[in-house]
């Protein structure tokens, strides 16, 4: 499916020779989605995307269902995974009830979601800032204790749509404090999509100025203004090596009034290949996978590599 | 429209103060949309777009009508834009008879267009590469003569849909070319969408090392594979100070079987805003004007800023 020879693999000095993507279609992308899909249909689609040598696939959220109907059946999709490695499926967790049932589960990798802003963190979250910290912070130490890897995922750290800009002293605040709290990594999540490469690069160079390593940081970009992979490579450049994604771009429909579009792992991948960067991804199996997963929801995929791809045969 | 104080500008160094947008959806745009828009819409059109600030607004082509049925009113059209500066659009000429055509209505700026691949030469232009070359030289010297300056497209400068990856020294050999001839300035163009980042940044060095100043030098990429602002960007810390693109994306229709689609100009602006580069375009202008064309054409844009942007009021 891919073309022959394409992408031509240009590598270029100073940037990581591998990246880890941490997908998010099953989760992030389904829970954006107006349709619910079945859960075997979700099961398999978590086994084609770590079959397609995805290396983490985000898969569900154990939030409160009535929030996010989409993924009420967390209990009933992880069992359907157990030939997969729990370390490989990380799952959203926001309370110390979330912990209990991920934990009874077999969960090895769960990820708490802080926002950077005010606003936010009421209308997501209905706390402050500090407050949601100290959700989290039982959250946490209990997930060490059991030997779990913690991601934290920091929403709005450029732009809120409230608030407009973001200082990055209160994002590189945020940020030290989730590290304080324990957490292992951390996701920095433009959410609506307006970073654009400079802000990222000075963000990073800030946080490593606070003492928080480029090591522990991953990006988690939105297409909404077409910057998502503009400032992947300007994160690459400052050595991130762990970038979010979502097969498909799944979670902002593109004909929606309000398409907040997570990045698309198949334009990713092909930055990436492209660069000589390895990923461990087979794209012809994504792609075919989103293709799939596209039919299932009844509309074309956003990501424009799925596009030009499924229609080269 | 636009989200107040978004994006926010972090500018960083190392990259140009300044960027000259060459904005090519009037011709490049028009000619690869399947609607035949009227001559008076398209006058509207570009009136509009060089009352956004774009500086540079190529008008049309003066290729037999018989090849390009969309522009085949570029007689009619050039006079209705007497208004404008004719040092501000550039149209594109292919031989001496449409040299002719073109200086006759008082063209100030012309582009011709070679390809670094025999495959496409031949298709395109029914002729070798040199063929085409030795087409181009007596327009070009004619061009010169009157004062006129003169472009140089080349196509296929990454990948080529019948030969696959293009070797750097190949496009590196018409480039000179195209200067011995006389050209004033080049645009490299990835025609197939296939560049990433590394190979944009080797390719423009290779140019550099043969003797081709940065500053004869534009980029034209097509967003086919969500490519285009990441390489860009990778073309702006080159050094790179023209970049073509398209308003509204207009030239690949996202639904269409092969999209070929044009960086959208509104993507692009966002970018070089937030990177705190001047350009001189009003962003809600031009946004407006792509929304505008979007229904004349019946279709939503496929740029993700003007579909962001006129979703927000």
């Amino acid at each position: 499916m891919t073309a022959a020879g394409l992408p031509m693999e240009v590598a270029v000095e100073g940037l990581p020779t591998r990246v880890r993507i941490h997908e998010v279609g099953a989760r992030d992308g389904l829970q954006n989605e107006g349709t619910v899909v079945p859960t075997e249909i979700k099961a398999e689609f978590i086994h084609r995307l770590a079959a397609a040598g995805l290396p983490l696939v985000e898969a569900t959220s154990f939030v409160h269902p009535r929030w996010v109907p989409q993924l009420a059946d967390a209990e009933q999709l992880f069992p359907l995974l157990g030939d997969l490695d729990p370390h490989r499926l990380p799952v959203l967790v926001p309370n110390e009830r979330g912990l209990d049932r991920a934990l009874a589960l077999g969960a090895r990798r769960i990820a708490v979601f802080a926002s950077a802003t005010e606003s936010f963190a009421k209308a997501n979250l209905n706390r402050t800032v500090d407050g949601a910290l100290a959700m989290f912070a039982p959250v946490v130490d209990r997930a060490k204790d059991a030997k779990v890897h913690v991601r934290g995922y920091l929403s709005m750290c450029f732009g809120d749509p409230w608030e407009g800009p973001v200082p990055i002293a209160r994002v590189v605040r945020v940020c030290r404090a989730l590290l304080d709290l324990g957490c292992d990594e951390l996701s920095l999540g433009d959410t609506i999509g307006v970073a654009t490469p400079g802000h990222v690069q000075t963000l990073l160079a800030s946080l490593n100025e606070a003492g928080v390593p480029t090591s522990r940081l991953g990006v988690h970009f939105h297409d909404t203004y077409g910057q998502a992979l503009a400032n992947t490579f300007a994160a690459l450049q400052h050595g991130v090596t762990t970038v979010d994604a979502s097969a498909g771009g799944l979670g902002g429909c593109p004909y929606a009034k309000s398409a907040t579009g997570n990045l698309a792992t198949e334009d990713l991948v092909w930055m990436l290949h492209g660069l000589g960067i390895e990923t461990g991804v087979d794209l012809d199996r994504l792609t075919a996978t989103s293709v799939w997963m596209a039919e299932v929801l009844g509309r074309p995929s956003p990501s424009r590599t799925v596009r030009a791809l499924s229609h080269k045969e």
